[in-house]
């Protein structure tokens, strides 16, 4: 067996010490937000009343490649980073692959994923902004709990709007976000005017993201020192989430592997965005070969089957216009568990990425991403989350194909987190009554048609 | 700041080579286990039918320093070992305390604590040995979960009782297991002859642990090609959890820190009698001079206010006599979350080295157990389990002494484990209905009335 460890660790030294922005190595850089009334481009000045003053620098800024980590932030990724690489001996072993497999594992906090990366910078640039609080909404929870994490080690104040299905289906997540001091409210609500309306308009709904967005968004500007933060999606996101794909670089050039194929799901695209970043730059500086994988749910299939087109952000239409790939606002995706990817849109980072050929995309469906995860689970130890285990699916599929052809590739996927409160999923998976709705094309074309005309 | 990073990693080269067996550094040696019927030591072809040969030989081997721990063990640790030593900069900081703090964090893997450490063990051993399976019993579910990651690797058959109103109350734990392809049994059963017994006589119980000993044991003997294994109490589940001193005193060394005060929660005494075992035998040998203090829970203070006597291991009385700090086997904990700490007896090891004055024991009541654990996460991100809350709450009173007398001790406690399938518990906390009972001094009386005489 060759001399690389199971576990490729970076000394804290080795953590780096600037996020990576790779909008300024794109030739062709992403669309900007635009006002949606006056589809003009959104200035600073107009993002301000949402968003804290360094990150509407950070969302704007295509061209600075290096953005250094304060300190303050430093000390906190310090707390559970770097991150492991892990080198996937067992899964090898168990499929009987020729293929070299890795994974970069940002499940060992207790958000359960990748999302402290992004919530400890955006509760840092508030804190340092003198505000009392941020506001933000949760679906699956992960992004909720991490920014309770974060606000509690700021000592800021954290209001939730959590998508009221997911808070009574879930009271574990929620119970997790109050260990660390934040206000969880049920969406819709009546604690805020779209609330009040959408209530009134749907009596007994059970919320939606979209829903929950624009209630947290109300709070943020009509409350003076309260701004709103997002977990995915927005560049500046992307910006934090490059110090999984900075310390994944640091680790291989330690052991001299070059990637052939790099995996992530893709949801809104923090993940993803952030893995590939350097490994992006160098396949777009003629410097690297490697393909590169987005993977998404066959039940929200913004890459496979969207439209590149401007499309709202939220289903209330408050946010700036986005370009990117999108399902349409009104998409409402089929129940599935993997709730951190049912998004109708993507970052618009990998939207312009995908649209210019860098990168590829493939969907799965769910029961065959839940079977992955059990047999990865079973040799590699950890329970993964079933957003993650979207990567492992199409990783094992790689695999697999290198068994056939005899190739030792190189696979490089992002675990983005555990599923450790996903097990209500896991449950339907063993009990057989999991769901692998797929929209058909009638729904996506019903979607495009309310896409924003202009 | 001094040069010692967040978390010291050992590599894996320093992964330790062989398990320290810390009864042969003792001066007096811990009690014999005792055949019930005769009184007699047990030799190893009495405990044959019931355990494994190789864990027979560790069980029995007072004097052997080390075993060498095997490859295929090895291997496994590899995917989650070393686990970090942690330095709580940020604890330190919000208590303004001049002590230095250090956690052995032992969560950082599905089965969510140390567990895992000696379930791999004898996985392996009962597989060396051609069975086709083990049976067990799980309480609050961690140790079940290990063992069943620990026989989907080795591909062995793995059956668990689980207390019947675990099992009803916490359905994830039970999930993760199934994802491991274990076959669990809500206990009492029908599945067993002392099952049906217990269910004729109590009909509607919830179980206890005692109970679903007694059917694991008995599905074990009656089964050929069937074993029974536990995951605390006995010596060589302490052996296979030196993994975890050695490690800690290794990563102490390379920045030569000395540790003044060593602290670990204690049930059956698996964590502690492996976090303590080198730094005890250095203390032994007169080479330390740090305190070693066992927490444990007001509502079950086997050491504190137990009595040292010859006692059944389980409630069904079918296991054979140790001597050990005991509440005696009857006695029934009152409802407290940290089930892994609900056991009427201890350690025969720790026992004999509480007995000799070289250790010392702390309770602590439930609340404020769960203040300390809500403090920890605030500032230190890892939500721990209530068990490993236990050693937090005294690691915090001591580094609160230290703020007192302006002295830098260096205080060392093991996590045993993350607190993911708790939340249960931390709403009880939060919502202010948690129980704090203690056991009155004629409740104990009571119960030590029915140890056995002889």
């Amino acid at each position: 067996m060759e001399n690389i460890p199971y576990k490729i660790y970076l000394t804290e030294d080795e953590l780096p010490k600037a996020w990576y922005n790779l909008r300024s190595a794109m030739k062709t850089k992403p669309a900007p937000l635009l006002n949606p009334g006056t589809h003009e481009p959104m200035s600073a000045a107009d993002l301000a009343p949402v968003f804290c003053d360094e990150l509407i620098a950070q969302e704007l800024d295509n061209d600075t490649p290096y953005f250094e980590i304060p300190k303050e932030i430093y000390d906190f990724y310090k707390m559970y980073r770097p991150s492991p690489l892990v080198r996937a001996y067992c899964l090898e072993k168990a499929m009987d692959t020729p293929a070299h497999i890795y994974y970069k594992f940002e499940g060992n906090n207790t958000s359960g994923s990748h999302k402290l990366n992004s919530a400890i910078a955006q509760a840092y640039y508030a804190k340092k902004q003198g505000l009392k609080g941020v506001t933000t909404e949760t679906g699956a929870g992960q992004w909720g709990t991490a920014l309770s994490m974060a606000c509690s080690y700021f000592q800021l104040d954290c209001k939730v709007f959590m998508v009221k299905v997911s808070y009574e289906q879930k009271p574990f997540r929620r119970e997790v976000m109050r260990v660390y001091g934040a206000d969880v409210t049920p969406s819709p609500s009546e604690t805020t005017n779209v609330g009040k309306k959408i209530l009134e308009a749907h009596p007994g709904t059970t919320g939606s993201l979209g829903c929950a967005i624009s209630e947290a968004v109300e709070v943020a500007v009509s409350n003076p020192g309260y701004r709103y933060v997002l977990g995915s999606v927005l560049n500046q996101v992307l910006l934090h989430q490059s110090v999984i794909g900075l310390e994944t670089e640091a680790a291989l050039k330690k052991y001299d592997i070059v990637p052939d194929i790099i995996i992530g799901c893709a949801g809104g695209g923090s993940n993803l965005g952030g893995l590939i970043s350097p490994f992006m730059r160098d396949k777009i500086e003629g410097k690297l070969n490697a393909r590169i994988v987005a993977v998404e749910p066959a039940s929200c299939p913004s890459f496979t089957r969207g439209v590149y087109a401007y499309d709202f952000c939220d289903t209330g239409m408050v946010c700036p216009l986005a370009k990117m790939y999108t399902l349409g606002s009104n998409f409402i995706p089929a129940p599935n568990h993997a709730g951190g990817l049912r998004y109708h849109g993507m970052s618009p980072v990998l939207s312009q990425l995908y649209d210019d050929g860098l990168m590829e995309a493939v969907s799965v469906p769910q029961t065959e991403v839940f079977k992955a995860a059990e047999a990865f689970a079973r040799v590699e130890g950890i329970l993964p989350a079933p957003e993650s285990s979207h990567a492992i699916k199409v990783a094992m599929d790689e695999a697999a194909k290198c068994r056939e052809t005899g190739e030792a590739k190189n696979i490089v996927f992002g675990l983005t987190g555990t599923g450790y409160f996903d097990l209500v999923a896991y449950e339907k998976f063993h009990n057989g009554v999991m769901d692998d709705y797929i929209p058909t094309d009638a729904e996506l074309q019903a979607s495009f048609d309310g896409l924003p005309k202009f």
